[in-house]
């Protein structure tokens, strides 16, 4: 916890961009913005991913990622917005403390997402199936 | 509405791989799976994007996500996921029924997201204090 680089940012130890504040959420501009205006929301309470945060915290964080996608399309002209939470290593959560990446879209800002993997093919038959029993539960 | 796709497959009009279901909500697999378990996750009432979903609804749909993405690491062996919830055609909501992606993530599956635009360089610091202005409201 003492080493969490965006609770540094909320007891303000270290400096951010911080666009918006209320008494459970924050949210500043990434510090490597991939896309003009590119920010992050997350709560001032340490969860460290999405499967750990109740839902009514989870859900005040969207209202929040609402106003600033709104906040981005008037002030910066972005035409649309990626909402994107990461969870894990695997899937490029590189801090552990909840967020959510709020990145406004322009016509042709040349966002490219490939994968190199041959996971592609998707789920088997098999694979199907127990998905949907084990969602049956 | 009549021409919606998503709006077919949840009266049955076309099929789809549903995993899920309930009075309100449905996912199915991604017909193009980016990676092995793809899935998307909606309301059945047709919202088309998020912006114009109310804040229960997507609370809901936030919850069914986290079962799919568990459901997913339990059968796929996946070690997180990617929610990804697309916004105007610019952000390339292709369906204007809005839906979250729900990616499972592999360790070395190769995503890779990359711009080519230059708008990386980020906001000003004049479009900075404007964006804090605007969220002040």
């Amino acid at each position: 916890m003492n080493e969490c680089i965006f609770c540094k940012i909320i007891k303000e130890e270290i400096p951010a961009k911080i666009i918006y504040e209320d008494k459970d959420v924050i949210s500043f501009l990434d510090r490597n913005q991939v896309n003009k205006g590119h920010a992050l929301v997350m709560p001032k309470k340490h969860h460290k991913n999405f499967l750990v945060t109740p839902r009514k915290e989870f859900s005040d964080l969207m209202e929040v990622s609402k106003k600033v996608a709104e906040a981005q399309m008037k002030i910066l002209g972005s035409e649309g917005f990626n909402l994107i939470v990461n969870t894990n290593k695997a899937a490029g959560q590189v801090v552990d403390h909840l967020h959510i990446h709020v990145i406004p879209r322009y016509s042709g800002d040349g966002l490219q997402v490939t994968y190199g993997g041959d996971n592609k093919k998707g789920a088997s038959d098999e694979e199907y199936e127990k998905i949907k029993s084990f969602l049956k539960h």
